[in-house]
């Protein structure tokens, strides 16, 4: 493999991108964005399709909400198969079975929008420009359910296009082009970047690690990014670790904590990275650092106050009892997070509580209710220990009391947590978190299978 | 757009090949690739995809033809949708048409080879394995056409992955790395390459271009090439333009001469990047050597020597009188080619009769009998002109009984030839061989429509 | 030329460098900078220069001032040519002038501090570790005027390895990495650059620009940038220049302006690159947008305020009469600098006063007494219009008394305003200065040339 | 450091080098090299210089043989020092010695050619030119021994400019941009490459390295290279070891053999880099190859045949014996190199005399007859091994009779071998070695110390 041909060889992505930002639009003659679509489908997209990609691309840029509501519904319903043609298929199919019939069949569900984005995707520059045409369409769906159909066609595509073989992992450090970095800046969703000199200590080498994966046609801009605090021991609480002057004793740290993952882009909700990136980073990690001997995450916990507050206001809880909640009114009062005598009594219930949250409430569907929980389980990760409190912040008290938790990720138990998982809805933890659940807070509940 | 980030940022992708290519194979474990492949789709698969695939990419390798087969109709049949399902699906859209009972249809029918073939894509190396994968397959389905629904899925993914807004255009000269061009020289399919110094001089850049379309994800294989020799006037005749000493005369050319194009990737049969390849090296050109008036093709006519032995040895013609095919007998007799004689009595006959093939004879879906003209005139090319002799090599004997003809790419007709082309079936080409075809050669031919 | 070849060759330096930073010191066995010195020199320097450089830099980095006086003090006594070698070539030389009796001269003048520098410059990271070691020396030499020799042969060899053909002009951007932005925004030393906010203001494409020289073994650190802002007309004011928010009708700026040229490396003093620098900013900026017309600097006149309170002071000035000196008094009041109806008195004496401290006021060896002027006349610039007020910022006060002007860089013009400048001591000035220096201020004060 | 931004930042000086080779030479009013020299040095080149310089580039390619002389001659006469400066600076220096004297001494010598040379090197690709410029001069040389005072002037600025610290080691393999391969296959100086494939072959990655210096100006050309083959033993002879197909117990190589270092630029001769790059590749062998244990030549033996001839001719040799005399006649016999019983008649007596023409015999200066010899002792490398017959090619008759032999360059040892070799010319050699020497052939030889 060569690199420095490779190098060159991408270059010219850059540089088509370049001249799409250089075009001028031209005449203008067609500002129709509809019409153009419908163009490129046509006989005439088949042979000036780079140029018609561009056109549409130009104009939906200059569309006002109504025009672009406009565009997309005539994808709904213009774009859709036909359906005369998948019943007829159908029913052939229905009657006699056969790869030839199932292959026509296939054929006539072939959606016309999923050929129009391939074609809009011609146009340099097309790839980031889908993403962010999804953008608008998902704010969109909100009041317009309809047009789901357009989204899943978009989704089938990024399933293709966005696949982990193509996407590429780069650290992201202190020479990094700024345009990056502010990017870095302004796409941090978890713990909050405050400036320039605070994303300095972020990438400080020392002890510091971020990892973005990029997309070859979407090159100035971030997919998904981790950050990575190298430390000697498992930490408990936020606070700290993201201001901490670096300690001398890292010079071999034996553990790094992911404190923060951030999704970059809107317009590829639901296309999932943040799995893949967390084991590139460990395996990464444990070849760089070799004094490394444990991956863990220092995660926030956003349903437990939601539940929490429930819980409390309910009628008769089967968690609750009156005096613990009597305990936690001291929740609604000014200032306890700073006074020790309150902190120590809420603690023993809280972390209790946080057990009983992760290990015995479900959704419907026998998921944990909570959604990082659902994320870092469904990766293969266990949960590793309750931290209370890990993170007083406004935010930290608003979405989870204060209450911070450590996901554990060990490479030779992922595949098998992920089984237990997904295939039981096992919630797998430590022995300490399990006993933390086993407090018997109510009778009324089944026994743990653990 | 950041140049040198960027490039940085690819060498990840190179380096995460290079790991592949160092990888020992381990402790070979599993060796059954379509055990593997199992579990690829299965729990496992969610978890630790890219380490399953790479076992399987590495279990492939290793597999004869037999397994192979194996493999193939175990995808075939065990990954397909599940019938029942899909019937089921396909009646309660048949009962009630709605979008969402098209959904499920759509959902049903989703192939789990297309899950396959992308989480196989999540090993390094991937892409490129699954190009490979699929020239075996090609091979194997013309003994075995059952597996054809296999490779309509992977046509299927290949169209999303090789969408041409991921496609990158490279010149191609002496300073490009050796192993690319080593293959240059093994791909060329249309004037073979002698040697590293004929491959030299096609790459002059005193009077001659190459052009490759390179894949982020195939880096060190260019998928298809083009040569273009710069030139003063269209050339008729392929001897001499290639070994030509450059002529002073073309400090400003007037002509490129696009002079062989050859696919370099059969895994990628059927994908095409032919036609956005010419547009956008003519695109490029004309920018880069403003001197430049007309893109032409000079192409071979693969198919002309057969259909003239078949009119030859036809019991009665409708296109050749008798005392045409005594004059045609010339072509069986030794050494007409290098006979001055022969070759004037052959010549105007021989380019009516181009003529009359190019523009009469048709296929039962209206298309022109030759390939090469199919590809060009769908480009929306004009036939140019009948060059006799054009090839007298022993192959443009044999294939064309020396024929060689131009398609002119003109930049403002091609929408619209492309257009009458695929619309009409006409055969857009220039009047003088408009002219050539109208001699009357037999009066049971319809007149032509132009 | 090859590009992408010379970007893999080059990395290796960047390799080369990191090994250098990774480099444990080993077994610090010598520690010894002045020791290392001297073996660097012998037999030993000869077979492991390389090695023994590396531990002199390492040795040096610990030294405290001290130490480094001895160091500089031994280079300066021990390493300095053998006097009676160098006095018996000079005598042979004198009695018999000849080639080979130079030569012999040239040789035993030739100091072995030079190969010692030569040498030390072996290590990875040499060159930059000289570059600091200067600096140090020339803290030294303030108060250790002898080691001035040492000096002098380190310039010597600056001259050779900084030579205007290895230098590499780069353009700064907001894609530029990070850490060198850092280093622009800390070595700005003109206009101070107030965070990452103005720093992106003033690398804005659509009417900023910066431009920076490097040298391939100093890589991280920028020799010498300058900011330009491409604007309509010529401006008198670096107030609203640097702030500005762009104005639409610079889509085709007329004017370039030099507003700010900042030498970087304080080891690099008196090796002069700025000259080379702004002409080729001037040749790359007109080719890059065709619309410019003029290229002109705005620039501070640091010696300005110093010579007018001297005057001032004067018992009997020349320059000022009486009145005049009354007048200028407006300028130790409080606050003159924000009242309009001061400012208005003040304006017509002081552009006066600054046509004839450019035109009349020289050094003793001719040149004009400004520091900056002699900067830009000696480049082939041209005095081209007088500013006040143009920059009324405390240190813009100070300095200048409010006062910038404005250097023409003509590109037809620079060869001959050199050559009177240079050859004459001619302040090539353009007529409106002209006429404001004729002013007769002085019947004492001789004609001007012009 | 920075990689990306450092590879952006050297692609100007590419971009740089490129617009000299586009730059037509405009209205060449000026074609006088000599003129335009004389210019270079006077005040036009201080505001000039880059322009000039490129200027007098252009002549001078355009002078023939005598126009070069010429333009040497003026260089030779008109820019040395003023003999007068120099001479009133001597006397005042003998007068009285002191820093001030010195350095204006120094100054008076200061010899304008260098100046003039360093404004040459202004001009994109200034360097390149300036070492072919000395290829043309070493040429003249020959002839015109008193332009050797212009060739002084470049070889000190060559020596500051080509510093080791400014090199680039490369690694050269098949993914090398062809041009550069091409050079290497040109300029290989001792085993010649046969062609393409004969240069694949030593390129395998399997068992072949090849590294070459590069100098950032000189990007296209390699400074100079040498050939590595990965074997299990030390080889005894070329044959097969160029030529041999990669045996499977090279998975883990013993031994790297250098067995081809060839220089490239004549214009850089007595500049040396072989010292450095063997040390920096056994370095970087040994890092990359941890199974290699010993680094060795196999090197050709250039002078002993002639030493050899001259003992036979000689009347009375002191080292051949009549009876030897008599055995040595075979070797002028046809077809005894490929006649085993006559091999074998000779090689007891060859190995022997090779063992004394190394250890024994000696120049005026102490240093052996051999010029490879000198070169690899120099470098601290010990005579290893004697290898007759080792090459039996018609060159390694010629030379050397059919021997070869090993140099080992032992990291370890190789300064204390360099410290015996250039301070007491003792001629390092493994014990086996000594022992062939101690044959006492010749009473009449001193003994050897050892």
């Amino acid at each position: 493999m060569n690199v420095s041909f490779f190098r060159e060889l991408l270059d010219s992505i850059v540089d088509r991108s370049r001249a799409l930002t250089a075009l001028t639009l031209g005449n203008g003659a067609n500002d129709d964005a509809v019409e153009l679509a419908r163009q490129l489908l046509s006989r005439r997209g088949e042979s000036s399709g780079a140029i018609l990609a561009q056109q549409i691309l130009n104009a939906y840029r200059r569309l006002d909400q109504a025009g672009k509501l406009a565009f997309f519904n005539m994808l709904s319903t213009d774009f859709m198969p036909d359906t005369n043609a998948v019943l007829q298929a159908a029913e052939r199919f229905s009657k006699s079975p056969s790869s030839s019939t199932l292959r026509a069949l296939s054929t006539a569900l072939d959606s016309p929008r999923q050929e129009f984005f391939r074609r809009l995707n011609f146009a340099p520059g097309g790839t980031q420009a889908i993403v962010r045409m999804r953008e608008d369409l998902l704010d969109l769906l909100k009041e317009h359910p309809d047009l789901r159909a357009v989204d899943d066609d978009i989704v089938h595509l990024f399933g293709s296009w966005f696949n982990r073989g193509f996407l590429v992992l780069r650290r992201i450090d202190w020479s990094t082009p700024a345009d990056i970095l502010e990017k870095i800046i302004q796409y941090e969703a978890v713990h909050e970047i405050n400036g320039w000199d605070d994303l300095k200590r972020r990438l400080d080498p020392h002890d510091r690690r971020c990892y973005a994966f990029f997309h070859p046609s979407l090159v100035d801009d971030p997919l998904i990014f981790v950050e990575v605090a190298l430390v000697d021991d498992v930490p408990g609480s936020i606070d700290g670790l993201i201001t901490a002057e670096a300690a001398a004793s890292t010079e071999a740290p034996r553990t790094a904590v992911f404190y923060s993952i951030s999704n970059c882009q809107k317009g590829l909700a639901g296309i999932s990275f943040g799995n893949f990136l967390i084991k590139q980073v460990v395996t990464d990690l444990a070849r760089e650092v070799p004094s490394l001997r444990t991956f863990v995450t220092l995660s926030p916990v956003p349903g437990f106050r939601a539940w929490l507050d429930g819980e409390r206001r309910r009628e008769s809880s089967e968690v609750l009892s009156p005096s613990e909640i009597a305990t936690l009114a001291v929740l609604d009062e000014e200032g306890w997070h700073t006074d020790p005598e309150r902190l120590k009594l809420l603690k023993p219930l809280l972390c209790e509580l946080a057990a009983h949250y992760f290990l015995r409430e479900k959704r419907a569907n026998g998921q944990p209710l909570d959604p990082v929980a659902r994320f870092h389980l469904g990766n293969g990760a266990r949960l590793e220990r309750i931290n209370w409190p890990g993170d007083l912040s406004p935010r930290g008290i608003a979405q989870a009391a204060g209450l911070m938790v450590n996901y554990l990720y060990d490479p030779k138990d992922i595949e098998k947590n992920h089984e237990a998982y997904a295939e039981h809805g096992r919630v797998v933890a430590s022995p300490s978190v399990v006993k933390l659940s086993k407090v018997n807070r109510s009778k009324r509940l089944p026994a743990l299978a653990s």
